[in-house]
């Protein structure tokens, strides 16, 4: 079933704000099956908002609005949605006593322009908003249930959370959406795109109208692919009425996909890089000491955003001076001289040098040229050099990284990391 | 004038994931006077992206849609608009030698596929990517501008000031809303507001409806607060058709509300805390290190995301291991043991380890307690303690900080840096 979902509120059309309920919302939705086709954002104003409601009544099966059941002139959804439907609104007496009820024990005379939050279109049924003042509304025009909610979220989850319970899970009839994340990196989004495609054909539903619920035997999913920074991620969703089924069929998929895309794969699971690389650390009982340069302290802080990483991170050095890498890695002075700062015998120096002082299984090198300044023609922005040793086991790369210094940054841990995970699976 | 953005990707309709395009988009169009009034997100699906765009149409002076001109079959925006105009998609050969040629230097052969990336709805004009693959496009139907850039941020914010600059701001011709932030940190949000509010409800337009252009010397301004992690930041928003009585304007406001909030402000042109302190550093020619441990890294990180930070950063050490401390350190092993590793007396010790050892004018020492274990009745998670030292003056703070892992990181190198921050201004 196809949901909408339309959020109020001028302050979410500044630079500054962006619509987080709709986050909630979709989670919801999408446990009892509904899949969230569109989602918009639209000022405190009238004609726009009818305009939305309208465009989407022709296709959605449920469209949730949020915000703009206030009590100021600027709260103008109910009269939207009255417009589109062509309903009068009527003032709900029982709703105006209860607002007067709500101010009464808080030792306050209602102002006058909270009467507007009682007006109802006509045959709307009225939503209890146990947190807040305004009440939610719920219409219905032939297959289509259209739910005004209040914006703050802790007035709009609880009645959302009721709805589902008494409404809309019947209406979706028991099929869900399951999800996984598979997450790759080392390899271009084109190619990982080519060398999967014939493997999800098979069983995506691609953009071809609403996910369906099919028999266990033949439960559809469907896949999107994502390129983030260093990684590639492919999301694959199945729409099922019984969980354990759906579970078998992603389970299929995940382990034909991972079987194509071999050892680029690093998580089946959502996991980032550096929580599977950790995991890997701590169950052999390995420790990992680093020695970075243009990485900057990004590769030791994401290695240590990883909860129990005390465990076996041992230090990091970020070298940022020359003078850093001969103190307190033993990097030598000539070596540094004679083949420069970024160049693979100074990586391996770097990261033999950090193993042996700290004592650790492992030592990771990093260094290169983050920009925006300091490249050459021999060694342009975004050259790096990553070398990783494994108990006395030492292995070395040459990148050619792109994009501005946070992406080198970023790209500079994620291929050290990754050629750590490689090294360790062997 | 008004405007529409929509982003087109699946991904960004699950719960996981908001558009954040819009922000950047929408702070540029705003400036040169186009009032966005509404943002959509919609899957990779050609009858809903086209649906979407036929129903701006009728409304909108500009369309932007970003995303979805990828080289995969996912990317189907040009497919939906070539389809909603009715114009025939043509293959552009000079694309395609310009995407060989890309693949070529990386020594690389192009991927069939990319060759959808050259695809060109007849007429349209080709936006220059000069940081990715995917060319942008411009169409115009009667009164409104359809524009189609790409989803990744580094190839779509170049190729949208291009397009603003050679014709965009022509279009707009008129007012423009001009911008200052204010960033606060070491103080509550609600402290921040108590303290501002008497001065900014002088000439803040507040909820009043759409922002008026007013003469001169009447310029309203409106202000939004917004915390994020360690950091409260107002935003002053000015509508003028005065670039200069605008700036006049911000300029009173800003300095009012820098003299009611004193100190406490660290930026009052949106640079971060990092680049304001690698400012400070630069200019008197002062070098820094910096000895972490419940930071991770992070501090280090932060301070070289600056450019130009090798000209005063000169190492970071990760001490995650008490035997760090000591080596590199030099902190007394009978310390750590009489007042714990996470204690004022270790704290300095590491802030004037660091600076002794590696010769540096500024030394930041950071221990803590970033959970989610480790935790003590005395000492609960959120724990640190922060010394910096300065040419031999040695400042000291014990903080309680709350939030996870990640936000205990954030806060912590946050503290560092102000701590630093204050002691340079004196």
């Amino acid at each position: 079933m196809k949901a909408c979902i339309l959020a109020v509120g001028s302050e979410m059309l500044t630079p500054f704000k962006v619509d987080t309920n709709s986050l909630a919302i979709t989670e919801r939705l999408n446990a009892i099956g509904f899949d969230v086709r569109v989602k918009a954002v639209v000022g405190d104003d009238v004609d726009e908002i009818a305009r939305l409601v309208e465009g989407s009544i022709g296709w959605a099966e449920l469209i949730i609005v949020t915000g703009g059941l206030g009590p100021t002139e600027d709260d103008v959804t109910r009269e939207a949605v009255a417009r589109v439907l062509d309903l009068p609104l009527d003032t709900d007496e029982a709703i105006v006593s209860s607002l007067r009820q709500r101010f009464a024990t808080r030792g306050l005379n209602m102002p006058d322009n909270n009467r507007r939050q009682a007006m109802v279109p006509r045959g709307a049924t009225v939503l209890e908003n146990t947190a807040g003042s305004a009440p939610g509304l719920l219409l219905a025009r032939g297959k289509t249930d259209l739910v005004l909610l209040p914006g703050p979220p802790r007035e709009m989850t609880p009645m959302l959370d009721a709805l589902i319970r008494d409404r809309l899970a019947q209406k979706a009839g028991g099929v869900a959406l399951f999800r996984r994340v598979l997450k790759i990196t080392g390899r271009p989004e084109s190619e990982v795109d080519a060398v999967a495609q014939p493997v999800y054909s098979k069983w995506v539903n691609k953009g071809g109208g609403p996910l369906q619920a099919e028999t266990p035997d033949a439960i559809s999913i469907s896949t999107t692919i994502l390129a983030v920074l260093g990684q590639i991620e492919l999301h694959l969703t199945a729409a099922a009425r019984d969980r354990g089924a759906a579970k078998i069929a992603l389970d299929r998929a995940v382990s034909e996909l991972h079987g194509v895309l071999g050892p680029s794969v690093y998580s089946i699971d959502g996991r980032p890089l550096e929580a599977v690389v950790g995991e890997m650390l701590h169950e052999r009982k390995l420790t990992i000491s680093v020695a970075e340069s243009c990485s900057g302290g990004l590769l030791t802080s994401r290695l240590t955003d990883v909860p129990g990483s005390s465990a076996y991170v041992d230090r990091g050095i970020v070298c940022y001076s020359n003078r850093a890498k001969i103190e307190l890695l033993g990097v030598s002075e000539q070596l540094i001289r004679d083949q420069g700062g970024v160049s693979e015998p100074v990586a391996i120096a770097m990261a033999e040098g950090v193993a042996a002082r700290s004592k650790t299984n492992v030592g990771i090198g990093v260094t290169g040229i983050a920009g925006p300044d300091g490249g050459t023609p021999e060694k342009p922005v975004g050259t790096v050099v990553v070398a990783v040793t494994v108990d006395g086991v030492t292995k070395c790369r040459t990148l050619k990284l792109f994009g501005g210094r946070d992406m080198v940054k970023f790209q500079s841990a994620q291929a050290a990391m990754n050629m750590l995970r490689l090294m360790l699976s062997g």
